[in-house]
């Protein structure tokens, strides 16, 4: 999406090691206009898919998920990092590997937000080594729901989570795909709309 | 606001001893319908504040300060509770109690994203006791930034929390005020709009 790609050009940061630091519009503070072009877009990619539920993982997955459900008309699910005392003590829980915390997180979904049949759409700001997205998946599936579709603002190709997520068989869409990170440089992919 | 009292009366659970469950449309799974038409009606209400960022804490208050933001055209910056590896080394940082983890969290913000001069409307699911969004003030006004006004889904008025915020001076809405929950009900003030 030309609107992510040149504001990833403009204010991104490439800090090195892989990581993009977007925390100026989507990862601290928020554009929301773009949140909501962005969510406007996966709409439009997923319309077909039948989806009955939106999900993703807190933290900064909330805001595009909160679009992207607001113009599919669905309700959006956030997987908990920690139990709040709201939620019965029988839950879903699967851990996942935090990039940024370097050490395992839990993902926490109630099971009064996730029936089973439901027809998901996972939507999250980063695809890199798909593993939180994973998390997402093995909740979904534990909750006897269908994982139909899964939606990225950004994908880094170069850190392989495509090839963790093409067994599921279901489409996978990223709003700006990066290729390479090499030096300062962000190279993208040729864009697939 | 009548849509969300309504929908608190309906889904809303009062879990005893002050703790309002709205897991279902807010804290866990977001009604989105819903939170733009709160965030519609915050932009009518702080119209006239002349703010120029709107802030907010991870993780609920998330959808409503985007929402909210979405319509008054503003960036939204949210406090993290755990400093990221994109943030920079020099940070505003405050100490605000969780009354769901019984314990002190931080509340974190890049200089980068509130600078002085900022008019600041602070937007957050909750006002109980008032010490996160106070936790939020201080952070502002660490910044050299004015808060210009304030704004939550839900009030509990019987926890006090406007007392605390009344002396700033700014505009306080809250778009469903609880009066009292004793006993499994729940009894909102009359509608002030």
């Amino acid at each position: 999406m030309q609107a992510l790609e040149e504001r990833i050009l403009k204010e991104g940061k490439n800090l090195g090691g892989g990581i993009l630091k977007v925390d100026g519009f989507i990862n601290h503070q928020v554009d929301p206009v773009l949140m909501d072009e962005c969510g406007r877009e996966f709409a439009r990619r997923f319309k077909a898919i039948g989806a009955t539920k939106v999900l993703t993982a807190e933290i900064s997955g909330i805001a595009p998920a909160v679009t992207t459900a607001l113009h599919l008309g669905l309700p959006v699910v956030y997987a908990r990092k920690h139990k709040p005392i709201t939620m019965p003590d029988q839950v879903y829980l699967t851990l996942s590997p935090s990039h940024t915390k370097g050490r395992m997180v839990e993902l926490i979904i109630s099971p009064e937000y996730l029936a089973g049949g439901e027809r998901v759409l996972i939507i999250d700001d980063f695809l890199a080594s798909g593993a939180t997205i994973m998390g997402l998946v093995r909740l979904a599936q534990t909750a006897g729901a269908n994982v139909v579709g899964i939606g990225a603002l950004i994908e880094k190709r170069f850190e392989g989570g495509r090839k963790v997520l093409e067994p599921l068989g279901v489409p996978i869409e990223s709003l700006a795909c990066i290729s390479s990170m090499e030096g300062d440089e962000i190279l993208f992919e040729s864009s697939r709309e």
